[in-house]
């Protein structure tokens, strides 16, 4: 053949090697380059990262996997989530009253049946009246307002002045599917180049690194101090802004969570006040993230917003930028899966409001459906109306419940051996501290993986148990820390203590120095 | 009081008005500048432009809501949003079957009562029974995988299966908030500078040109030929390929809107052929807007996905970069609202695919309920089915009445003076093309108005027709078109066009030269 070939195109085979694998490759079409490669693509993405749904959860899913198809192949029979702020998906329930509403919205067809009156309660069957009437062509299928339906953020600004004490206007209620896509409306506005910073909590809740890496800017990190309860130090602040100025960094402005995530920390009144006074001498924005407003725990403890601190202090809107992240999500609702949100944008010109809208638009509207659960959400049962006992008694049983986690699972964390872990005042997650023996840092080194990470793969394949490594959040270098979730139901969370104590015994054990 | 104020600081008031004026402020708080104003806000968000909700739209509702509170004040009774497709907005009703299995996964308790079975079809019971066993912690309140419930993907998968003749993976398949989040998922992924370029059809649905300003890329146009039924033709793109490519513009991708937005174009099957062996050619991504895949009214005319089209060409996945968007907001059940969509990504390597999973995890997961909604769109009920005779009854009627609408309006605006119309073969709106006189071009240029934007002005404050000028979607320079949707109910559409007739008329006669 090859033979055949040489003389049909006239050529010595033998001298003339490159002539023929030029010849022999133009009967093949060139392997092209693909299109798109990890090299080729936007830097911004590669560089952003987001450990909470990061290696450690990608893995656990796998082993989830693996434990239905070959049960028993395991040293554990089932994989516990610990991971991530998913109330639901450990089987908490649903709030009775929030799921009629949204169920007689999508189906309105069933309130002209005689028998909804046997399934719904009478104040759901209203409320769910009163909001389909108030949507463009009666219908949750409909886009709403790129802002949000006006009736949800009437109910969602009348909630808001209710907890506050102060007006709320349903103009600064911008509807958002979760609070993650308006935390990225805000970056995208705000963050032009790397020049341009944002300081942000550490550790924080990696939303925050991962959306300023994704619009290209800086963040400029102030420490809590975890010897005083995570403490927020104005101190701090000033520091941290001096320096990111010196480097010639816009810092534009400043993410408060409160209730802390990953910490628990709850700030006092005059802590906050301290902030606001920061922010405005310093003329920055204030992105209050309170996500977590209803999940306190400790006793003598108690959320005030932002608005309602800087209202109080004689702080009009015209004195201070801020904006107010809010969530379905957590709370005693948790409803995760339903994404809805809400930022109150108060202190920002006509004009800037403009380019919010039109950002908002460019999506169309956040899922009404969600939208609808933001509104009961501010705007619960009353009392005297046929759900209200219910629903107390469904919300107290979750707080209540939430708040006996917290106590046992810091309990269990400061008995382990190198472990403190302040207690969770607030929101959903313990955030211990671990000092790991020498060899531990050695062998992780070896690993190429932060110690904190080594620590929570091991735990994972040894008990199915998901935690995030303290580094996902960023924390004080050479400090360890993993994040853990209260919401393991309340008959789990002592075998999830217990198991958790046997690994961890055994891990100090081997690797002790 | 002056003179008091001169004699205590010791100085001449009159000689030295600059002292006096420097020492007057420092009694009075500087006013600080506010820390965000539209000339500090990120520049890529003040380009970036999006029509449909535009001026005109923000305009109507001022009008809506003046008809509201004070009826009789203006020459209309009711706005008609023709600018936007929003059937259900409209008052076109969501399909039963969907709406009876949305309802009962927010409101599993209902599946447990006796009533349930007088209210729900037996069919819908089930497969809310099955979406339920599927979903993380047996709630739609839970966060699901960050590419979507692993079994809405399958039914997505199995429906693209069904419609194309070729096999589709749920690993492929990226469930979204509709298919705007995916676009601009994409374009993040894609756009590193404005050195980086996106082929677009033009005229384009301005979600595209919005997108590509937001991530601060290059929109390089080809102009689809209104002569040829908006024909797209290769030439055009190689042409418009290699001007960008000298400009030293890096195209990365070729996005076709079939059927068109806002033509109502349906390609052939030959012409998609060529436009695949164009893609590869070239060594671009092909981003394939199929969200109208459902709406086709020409007979003849079919919809074949690109998917299809290149498989059946032999051109396997690992020879194409393809990324076909669907919704649930089109159809025949237009269930904007409720957010959902997806993605079908093939031809990518694994690596890239894992950084999609990334950025799909910031957010965390798209709302459950429109994952559902979009499982039951691609694997709606079959024959034998209790729901089925009904579900083909709604879908063929909405459908048949969109096609005999989309004829009505296309006649309707081929008899006004100056105007000419291709017919919507597809999709939801009509495109035509207005011959101005030239005073309207004066007028339109002393108001600083597009004469498009102008007409549409004068329309809405008559009228109260709301159309979308179509500068706000590019057009050939010197042209002028309008969008209307085909979306008014049969009983309103004459109205409507007698409306627009008359005002035309009198528009023209005013302005004519």
């Amino acid at each position: 053949m090859a033979v055949a070939r040489q003389q049909d195109v006239g050529y010595d085979y033998v001298s003339d090697q490159a002539a023929a694998s030029q010849w022999l490759s133009s009967l093949t079409p060139t392997p092209r380059p693909p299109p798109l490669t990890v090299e080729s693509i936007n830097p911004k993405v590669i560089k952003c990262e987001y450990a909470v749904r990061g290696a450690i959860a990608i893995r656990a899913q796998v082993l989830q996997q693996q434990l239905i198809a070959d049960p028993g192949s395991l040293p554990f029979d089932e994989v516990v989530q610990c991971n991530i702020g998913n109330p639901q998906g450990l089987n908490q329930k649903p709030i009775t009253y929030f799921r009629e509403v949204v169920s007689l919205c999508d189906h309105p067809a069933l309130l002209g049946k005689p028998q909804v009156h046997e399934l719904f309660s009478a104040d759901a069957i209203r409320r769910a009246h009163r909001i389909i009437d108030c949507l463009t062509g009666r219908s949750t299928g409909a886009y709403s307002d790129s802002q949000g339906v006006k009736a949800c953020r009437e109910d969602v600004a009348a909630g808001i002045s209710a907890r506050d004490g102060f007006p709320a206007s349903p103009d600064d209620i911008f509807l958002t599917d979760g609070a993650s896509p308006g935390v990225h409306m805000v970056m995208q506005l705000l963050l032009r180049s790397e020049k341009d910073g944002i300081l942000c909590p550490i550790p924080q809740y990696p939303l925050y690194s991962a959306s300023i890496a994704l619009h290209g800017g800086t963040l400029v990190p102030y420490y809590l101090d975890e010897e005083s309860q995570w403490g927020l130090e104005i101190t701090e602040l000033k520091q941290q802004l001096h320096t990111a100025r010196s480097a010639g960094i816009n810092v534009r402005a400043l993410v408060v969570i409160n209730p802390g995530n990953p910490t628990g920390q709850v700030l006092s009144e005059e802590n906050q006040r301290r902030v606001v006074q920061f922010v405005r001498d310093e003329g920055l924005i204030l992105l209050a993230d309170e996500v977590y407003q209803e999940n306190i725990y400790e006793a003598g403890k108690k959320f005030h917003s932002f608005k309602k601190v800087s209202r109080a202090m004689g702080i009009g809107e015209k004195d201070l930028a801020l904006i107010s992240y809010h969530s379905i999500s957590k709370g005693y609702y948790g409803e995760c899966g339903r994404r809805g949100g809400y930022m109150e944008v108060t202190g920002f010109s006509k004009e800037v409001r403009e380019q919010m809208l039109k950002l908002a638009s460019v999506n169309l509207c956040s899922n009404v459906s969600g939208q609808i659960l933001m509104s009961l959400v501010m705007k619960p049962p009353k009392a005297g109306e046929e759900s209200y006992e219910n629903f107390v008694k469904e919300r107290d049983g979750i707080l209540s419940s939430l708040a006996r986690r917290a106590k046992v699972l810091t309990e269990g964390m400061n008995k382990l051996e190198g472990v403190t872990c302040n207690q969770a005042e607030g929101a959903m997650y313990v955030f211990p501290r671990l000092r790991f023996p020498e060899k531990v840092l050695k062998v992780a080194a070896v690993a190429k993986v932060a110690p904190d990470l080594f620590y929570t793969q091991r735990l994972l394949e040894a008990t199915g148990i998901v935690m995030v490594p303290g580094s996902g959040f960023r924390q004080v270098p050479g400090t360890w820390h993993v994040r853990c979730t209260i919401l393991p139901s309340e008959d789990k969370l002592p075998g999830v203590i217990s198991r958790l104590s046997t690994f961890h015994q055994k891990f100090m054990d081997e690797f002790r120095d």
